[in-house]
């Protein structure tokens, strides 16, 4: 077992391992689970006697103001008073639901999570991000929440499917780059029962928690996590969502890389494109550059500041950078190209 | 023009007075705005040419989810940005409408109020406290999220009718029981053009700013602003809300006042009594001490180490104390009495 501290705004801990310690508090719950996972949000609900057990699929529909809504009300109905706990069950669309609820259930009552997807053991369940989507775009409402605890029980992962599982390392390999650890580059290996794995979440785990320790509010250095998102969210964009959110950041990712190297940086296009090919990534959307760039200038407006890319220039030097669109135009033909034999 | 510091958890100003200056943010700005007071949003919106404008009538009704979905689609829809501004302008229910808007919004962004009632110039738009209700209860969903600044601008009071002009002090009334000052206990003579309104005012926000910026997330000290909201809660919701919130806490500052006498403290229940007159508080519902009791239960499951009554000693001398059954029961046989007899 592994145990990693993150340590802003507020302390707690990430656990690793299999058959985790389960912590008892004498306090209602409300345990969110998705039903997939219902065998372990059973065993959860054996620490006392006080819980509100609600099943929500795992998936972007469920990141919803009306399942949000519902949750809410139940709580309610129950009575769960102020010192209540709100237990997450699942992959990173339950973490980020029930944080929200958590969030916002008579001004904040804590919560924990125990993640059981590869993206969310690494990724989704760290650094207190919580929220849902709205019909006019994805995580457009949230909170900072940080839960009390993490738990990720790699026992989960073996009812996982092998394509989700590699695509939930994708994050696990872009915290590699930023945090500058060669090993996460290769995750080739690695299954739900190797022994490897537990080293390599828990070092992936613990790149984002120093990010997110340094930098909550995400007014600098948390940028650096959004490595691959910029391009990636307007793929997944212009996919309607048919191309699943790992492998549009693997795509992003090539294409953050055809950036640095172009701007002088080391090249490290082959670790993306094999990556790409590890997790099958199916072909991204055949969207022009100005398309795609329309769906960027969505994301930009998030900041009146104008839009910064962030580009690898080597492992572990990530950069926040203006780049000039004829720069992006021919980083985006290279890629187009790549990306059409990258099988081959 | 009076200017008020708020130091926790983070700094702002209060500003009271009339034709208050209106600060002029560089940024996209959302106006949510009570019809109302529509002249004064108007006014607003000429401070750049980037706003969106949305209308909500006051009331409790607005304070819903479905019209905090509905605003936060409207924002994105515009394309608003995370450095954007919500502005509220209304009474308590549009400030803690907008500021929940502003809070989940991208994950916050910042937000300005413009109160345009007593109740929410010396209360409501103070604290930071935001929210909506569920039909399960009141302010069930929330957060905390501190406005950039509050503009009291007197000249709205013109407007408002007597009766709600006079219930909003109410709660400046119970700040002065909270910070000891007798000037407040006695608002018998102000109207919306009285000189004296603007140091009444601003000596009532005084105190609620105080105890916030004392105990921001409600842990202790922040407690005492509940004077009288226990068994105000109670009768508002035995009442069907058909007793108002200012009316509901006056019968309950009563009530407390009963308790302080009882437990050895000084007499304040003519002063409370004086208060309901002036208000012109229409009688409270008939329910038993049983049946208020069950609602005071649904209160007391927001925490589960129990119930604390806010009893009042002396002027600037508030406890939290668990009181015993008999005593609220003999406590409420005096009260029913008084108020029987109150208007006589």
């Amino acid at each position: 077992m592994t145990e990693i501290l993150v340590e802003k705004p507020s302390e707690y801990r990430l656990f690793i391992g299999r058959d985790l310690k389960v912590p008892k508090p004498k306090v209602p719950l409300a345990i969110i689970y998705d039903p997939k996972v219902g065998y372990l949000a059973e065993k959860l609900a054996g620490v006392n006697n006080q819980q509100v057990m609600e099943a929500i699929p795992g998936g972007e529909e469920s990141k919803s103001l009306a399942v949000y809504e519902r949750l809410l009300r139940r709580l309610a109905q129950a009575g769960l008073p102020r010192d209540a706990e709100v237990w997450a069950v699942g992959g990173g669309t339950i973490t980020d639901l029930a944080g929200f609820v958590a969030a916002g259930y008579l001004r904040g009552v804590a919560w924990r999570a125990w993640p059981t997807t590869t993206l969310a053991m690494v990724d989704a369940a760290i650094g207190g991000k919580t929220g849902v989507n709205l019909p006019e775009g994805k995580n457009l409402v949230g909170a900072f929440h940080p839960p009390r605890g993490v738990y990720a029980d790699l026992t989960t992962l073996a009812t996982l499917a092998t394509n989700r599982f590699r695509e939930g390392l994708v994050e696990a390999f872009k915290h590699g780059l930023i945090g500058g650890d060669w090993r996460l580059l290769e995750p080739w290996e690695l299954h739900p029962q190797a022994d490897a794995l537990e080293p390599y979440l828990a070092r992936a785990a613990a790149v984002k928690a120093d990010v997110v320790s340094g930098d909550y509010q995400e007014q600098g250095e948390r940028m650096k996590l959004n490595l691959g998102h910029t391009l990636g969210h307007a793929l997944e964009a212009a996919s309607n969502h048919g191309l699943s959110h790992g492998h549009a950041v693997a795509y992003g990712m090539l294409f953050a890389a055809l950036l640095g190297r172009q701007r002088g940086g080391a090249d490290l296009t082959e670790h993306a494109l094999t990556l790409l090919r590890w997790t099958e990534a199916p072909s991204p959307p055949t969207a022009s550059w100005p398309e795609l760039a329309a769906y960027i200038g969505r994301d930009k407006k998030k900041r009146s500041d104008g839009l910064r890319w962030v580009v690898p220039y080597a492992l572990g030097d990530l950069r926040l950078e203006e780049v000039p669109e004829d720069e992006l135009k021919s980083a985006f033909a290279e890629w187009r190209e790549l990306v059409a034999g990258y099988a081959g």
